[in-house]
């Protein structure tokens, strides 16, 4: 391209390609956890039966639209780093602790999966983050953001679990 | 369950089941075929590039909203008629023709995939409204409003093709 | 009067003056089937007491106002098709199943009663869309949609009476 | 019930379960008397034909939502004074004075039927008002408030009649 | 065109074309009707002088947007269908009875052209609905929703009449 | 009329009645300018394909409800003169060059029909404000205000124009 | 003031000030017209009885917010040309065309009493509007807002006023 | 009028036509207050000058509004107690302590004047909520509320005089 | 000060400054006992753990903006009747059954605290009313709508306590 | 260009195109001295210190967003009149008064620099509407209505600045 | 729990248990001083006399909102750390610098309080936010955007104080 | 300033008033570099001319008041630094490469401007961030996101012209 750049450009910068291959390793991986979570909190917000299930479909309805948001953020931020988002075919799903459960009113495998869902993100966030330091703030800051989300929403599950474990359900 | 139930209740009825595991079959897989809409219109509402993309990834932006609201009423359908939403261990991708291309300014390749992707989904949907004929109404109803939905939106991608092809580059 | 009217009126029309009046008095019955559920679901959204008891309350809360709604679309298609919505002194009421219960604990009571009588107008809305079928699409089109609200809405409860009967409490 | 419970609680006290009962007695009525308007506005509020029909047509949609808050208000205190609101069952018409007219441009008779409900209405809640002088301040200001509402609204159908009789016509 | 398309398009499959010709010339005609409803509305809400003619002024207002919404619809069904929607060299004006009276008091004039428009109207629509049964129930859908809103707005102006009857002036 | 008016009313002086007659003249003829411009850029934010179609779309289509406004202005302005607004039996199409073209990527002949509109409307405003001047400053100022938003919408359309003859295509 | 202005500052120009002394005189007695009419539309705004009153009442209602706004912008300009608005002690009533009449269903004594004072503003203002010009163009493109909305607000009376006279009743 | 009226109608009873007399006295004068109060606000919401009374600007310009609300509560009132609102010939003016100032810039004028004027205005409330007491709880409950508004304003402009006083200049 | 005031002022007169020392007691004692909810309800609207504790939390959140807004009443009236709104050092927690529990899934231990804590402000705000009767309506009018929340938050909690007690956890 | 254009075009005629040229080069003028007063107006919103600084600050803040919208209606009308927008290489500073104080808590600065400012914008402007009269009706109305903007705020300054002279300040 | 958490969790991490003890001391301390400005500036924004007090009392009476806002920030991010927030009897007063002055027209008392309370949280979050580096990324995150809340409010207040330097008072 | 601090206080200390010089000196670019942009995307905004130029100026009128947005930020950071911002005799034009070019058909032209302008901003944006490490975290995160919202507009011009070099045009 002919126009020309003055300054050092960051993350953006032609010398900075290696890093940016990796992290954009690290950010694909990232939008499909986000993705399948789209699918599966869909199933798991429309499933379950039960006076205390709706807390639960509430809960994970409005999570679907936050977390197709992170996926679209995820993406978007790919392609600023000149990479290109995956099509459905890259699609591979992980998510076995998500699937639907044999009784509709078994709550508790529901809470268990998402728990489970929001440990391996905020994981891989940890990872991404620590990757990130002095090489791409605007990313690092972005999933800081995110990673903030995921901690809050696997602590009210765990609450969940704990009420349920005190009655000795789980 | 020992709510007495008064009355022929259709589809509902207990006498309905058979249609209703067919019914339920077709459902599903037209909550799959939303549900991938949503994978590669969001790749595709992201990854193009260039002033006339622009068009194209603001129409398909609008739609993934829509598409997934399409998918969370065949999921509610499914739940109504007693069935179960699937998982995401289930999900199979089919729209080898949405993927993203070589080249991010090969629009042409986008408006095709489309349009291929939703005279897919018109066919079934054709398919779903017969069957429903005379056996559940409501259903009928709800598959013929987003049939007209994707009429509309693979009739809007024709013209775009159509334009390529005036000007020999499709 | 008259004004000239050309052309067939369909359900409107001089000739089909029978089988307008066979179904005003289905529409009728609807209009007072809804109108006695907005008393009972005004009573079940106040008196019962418990944490668990509140989803319920604001799920009846929302349903008055649609239940509303849907005796006013009844009244209204009586008045389209020249009949007269009826007074006070002709309501006699049926919902004994949803009578205040002697605990107002007693949640599972409320549950069974709010299914018992979305199974009674999902069966008289049957009966109407088979009975215009081919006389009258437009009140066939506006009952289709208010039999898909009764549909979810009773799916919900039968779930909630699920979950007590999985805790052998119904 | 073990909390403690220190200082005079009003009407709430142990010791003004007595009062509390006739309260109960007056609101339950009252609470009827709002809910038949409620039936009485809505054919009303259909059935008139006519230009002039319009205008209180549109008097009584909006006030079918008012007097279903006031029949709603009168539910919740009764719940708070540790009563129970009645059930369907319990309705008994009284307006007679609202039934549909024998022809349905004769809004002289709705105008009519509505002065003289409203007068009920208002003879009530001034019974209710003096009742609750030194007893309850609470349910005193919210009756307050509706009567007002009652008293204006019976000002304006008297101003409607006014103008009939000024023609003739009443 | 070289996309492929497998499974049957119903009305926008190639087989279809005779019937899609037949319907497009019956949209056609619906297209005009609605817009020279827009014009003759726009008139009539603008010339009638007197208290009573603001009613039937507010009225008329609010149906242009209707009435313009409608022409809309049946526009875009026709572009979707692969017709033309037609320029303004083929408008032929057709409402004579909905011409300025010579009097602008003469709001029975006014009332009785808006019938007869609307009941042309009806007589169409009820023609497209019957045509379209087991060949497009898009296009069927849709109108028995137009066919609905204008049996709505002929009734009202019906019930106008009757009272000018009433008083002895239409 | 016996209502006593004292001192000059202006263009709505009985002294001033001819000029009021000269300017109804064109106020009629500018109502029906606008409204063929309803006709024509509905058709014309329909028919046409293309990518590049849609910034053109998109601008009618807003328009639409713009020259709508324009024509109820000047309806409304034409009944404050005391004149009456005309019916639709008085159309005649006049803009021959804003016909469908033959092919519906042509999006030049809309973009030349679109300026050929509003420079026929640009000379007859100006007509109308020259003749204003010192007769009715309230008619003028209005004209002004829509002359400036057809002079901006001419603006934007040769600027499409001027694109297409860069490139050699018009 | 020791602030230089440099160049030519029209009205507010220090060689303006008799004009501006003149045109003071003029906005002065505009603002009362005004004011006045927010008292007399207040009180003929609530005094009337009747159905067909009410549309007149409403009309009124809004014109009270849209006078005082007049009102409000007369004050403006005062205080923007070096003047100072009036207190109430300087206030004189002259609208006795609009005191209360001494039945309140005679609508005619309220609509020539509004035509009366339409026409007092309507001539006021034609002579500030003659007087700004070439003087003050702020001051004269803000009183042509305020003439239409007095025009406009007087045919609508005198339409109803025809209606009367139409039925031999003013 | 021949509409028959059970039971006591407390103030609007035919019996209690004397007190309502009385009232109707007291609220015509309150009437008055408040209106005038519209007209000194607004004077003294526009003339002002000064960075300190931009304060003062805003807090009577938002009370100009409260007021003319508070007239029209008067006003309905009068209404519905039977009563006529006065027309403008009956206005005398009092408020001779909130005449515009001989400097713009003498803000402790204007404070004192509205300190005056509401003082007045709350020594009348006191005295119709007196009478009101076993008379009338509506109008109390009403009045009350205004004297609210009323005992808040005047101590927020008290406390503006405190800070004048404190510096010396008032 | 020197602005004469003339007539009674009610509680705000200097003759009544013993009754509105005693008042002022009263009111700082109400807004410490909200100012405490505040600090009680953010608390245990945060620590609870657990499905069915999401009502509480629910609840609980919205109360604290409904009590820091009886609060900044409180408050506000204390400034109305000259007196001080006291500082944080005056602040001595009273509310010792509303302090955190040993186990965060112990909802019954809050449900207890909040109904102990809302009795107190009932006793309290009983007192109030009694002393303001014949001496501060404003005053009164203000805390009997504030009574009115208190009355329908304890009943709702001690609905919920009652399920407990009823599933024999309380 | 080959599209026909019959009639006057007034301003945009081709005959006028001296006229323009004049009128484009005044219109630039205007462009910079509003796109300064963005640039001087961020500045004094952002830089004085103090209570009184404060009312100065949030008028400035609003004129910020008001004066760039001036400026891109100068842009827009010079685009609309086949002109350019120039570029930033053409601004030259020209507001010497309205740079920043010495000391950030001289606000009598910052006024009179917004005079100055506000003087030089008055007289360039009533130039432009001038010159405008007979040539460019649209150019003029909207210079008008800009005109409008700058004396009320000026007026508003000028108030500001007599207070601190009344303070022997200034 | 026996769910299985894979991959590092960062703060959240088992063996994170002791910096997770040392940043719940801190954030329980921020949590106070939160909760402690609430108490301070309700009081700060109702007692303060004097127009120029408005400002500061606008201007806290926002803050309000945006504290509690800090604090309930805090109290979640205990939470989520997996600690309790502490109940209102761990709450111990220590702005003795923002305690009601004097005389309520001393604002200098109230600004010089309020830089000091801000001065303290400045000073406190700039040690969290050491300490969370490389340890906790999103409490770090969170604090930084509180700080910046912080610093730009001590710095107006700052202003508010140069402002009565300059003028001898502070 | 006699106002106790205690504690450390970052940026804002004492101690760090060098690094704060050097700080506000790279705040100051910024804040041009911002408000020339503001400049040099209103003319870019306006001046283009055809279809796809309406993309470009679309996007840039958006990133006007995103970009004004963004001078106001550093803006008022420099405020809060103890730093005045620089009043408009201290703006130098830099971006030569936006100037308006030859034909205004020259997109490319555009596109590259925009380009170049953007990556000024983001080495200048890099370097802020570098220095802020440690030192000033406020800031720091405050040109992170300033600097996401840069990279993300250049990558989107990068497409644009992307597609213009596929077209062989750039």
């Amino acid at each position: 391209m002919s126009t020309e750049v003055s300054g050092n450009q960051g993350i953006l910068d032609e010398a900075a390609s290696e890093d940016r291959e990796q992290l954009l390793e690290m950010l694909r991986k990232a939008y499909w956890m986000e993705m399948e979570t789209v699918l599966s909190y869909t199933a798991n917000s429309i499933n379950p039966d039960g006076v205390r299930a709706q807390e639960i479909i509430e809960s994970l309805k409005e999570d679907i639209q936050e977390e197709l948001g992170h996926a679209q953020q995820f993406g978007q931020r790919i392609k600023e780093l000149y990479g290109v988002v995956p099509g459905s075919m890259d699609f591979a799903a992980e998510q076995s602790f998500l699937q639907p459960p044999d009784h509709q009113t078994d709550i508790v495998h529901v809470i268990k999966g998402v728990i489970q869902a929001e440990s391996g993100a905020i994981a891989h966030y940890e990872t991404i983050i620590e990757f990130c330091e002095g090489r791409d703030p605007v990313t690092q800051d972005m999933v800081i953001a995110i990673l903030h989300d995921e901690q809050g929403h696997r602590r009210l599950f765990e609450g969940f679990l704990r009420e349920y474990e005190a009655e000795g359900r789980a």
